[in-house]
């Protein structure tokens, strides 16, 4: 079991957390995005699509974070990632996807390096395109959560699923960029209960081998 | 059982291709994305997150096109639009989130305005955004289904899944773009084969209710 990982990818932390929360054991590989590791030669014959995370597992080698996730919850079924009724885990994966599709790939190093390299963007513009997407979401996030009305302690009912998942790494990142969070308490209140809990605090930023400050 | 969708829209366009695989007939509610609509008062009430597709069923008021399908595919399972293997469910998935998560969002309509409006970009280079991104994306979800070596007539056998789904509305964004696709003849393959099901024609752009050329 190897999980390909960079300790500020938000793709990877969240399959840190999901392994940690199925108590399942793994080797780290640290790749270095920073440096371009991911498009090197090396990297590519892991993941073409030169993305972190890859989890090597049961002789499979499985990519995108979310599918990671599914395939442990289907393989690992205890504790359980999605939560028993169809409308509940239709719930949890629309509030996963909202970060995962609506928000996060919008703020991800390639694009922001695009915006800087191909485009021209300054710093203050790309710092103000990063808050924007992921203030706007995190908001879209928090009324979509209190519409579904299943808010427990965590996003849905009382134990963690994919969604609080997605949730943490997206909060790490809009700290990074210094985002305003002060607009989605219900969200910051279930971030504070997911960072009390060892699965999700052990897979953090800094407790990564490969972490730099 | 009703569908809020724009003829246009990629993530609407899954949703009534699942619906039409499914065989579920269902009531068209247009949503006029270039006019605004979804950031009207009233179409905030049915989702505060401004996007399309939102599906009425069951009671519920289902948001996110994935998550919409993975609950038509529990709770109509006949033809399942997921392989019966953990293996297989996980490459599909992948190969559905690396256009959903990495590909689509780069080049939505909400994207490319603000490219245009905060940033200034004119239409040359954000053109060349879309197609950067898309050729690339492309490109690379290319690589990882040759990489699983599980396809078919089908990204993954010889049934449309989950993957097929997505990658059809991006072919239709693609060409609208002028995006280059002779590097990925094995999904324009896939396209092909697509399209000559009724489920996926029926669902293209022009033969929505709500379609102008």
């Amino acid at each position: 079991m190897r999980l390909y990982s960079a300790a500020r990818s938000s793709a990877a932390f969240r399959v840190r957390i999901g392994l940690n929360l199925k108590g399942i054991a793994y080797d780290y590989a640290g790749v270095d995005l920073v440096a371009g590791e991911q498009r090197g030669e090396r990297y590519r014959d892991v993941n073409p699509a030169e993305l972190v995370p890859v989890l090597d597992i049961d002789g499979l080698r499985l990519v995108q974070s979310l599918a990671i996730l599914e395939y442990l919850d289907e393989t690992r079924p205890m504790p359980p990632l999605l939560p028993a009724s169809a409308a509940g885990r239709s719930r949890v994966r629309a509030a996963a996807l909202a970060i995962a599709c609506d928000l996060h790939p919008l703020n991800n190093l390639r694009v922001l390096g695009y915006l800087r390299g191909e485009l021209g963007i300054e710093t203050p513009q790309r710092n103000a395109w990063y808050r924007h997407w992921c203030e706007q979401g995190l908001a879209q996030l928090e009324a979509q959560v209190r519409l579904g009305g299943a808010q427990g302690a965590f996003i849905e009912g009382d134990h963690p699923t994919l969604a609080d998942i997605c949730l943490v790494p997206q909060i790490f990142n809009a700290r990074r960029f210094e985002a305003r969070l002060g607009h989605v308490p219900l969200l910051m209140a279930i971030f504070e209960r997911c960072m009390a809990l060892p699965a999700f605090a052990d897979a953090q930023w800094d407790r990564q081998p490969d972490f730099r400050a």
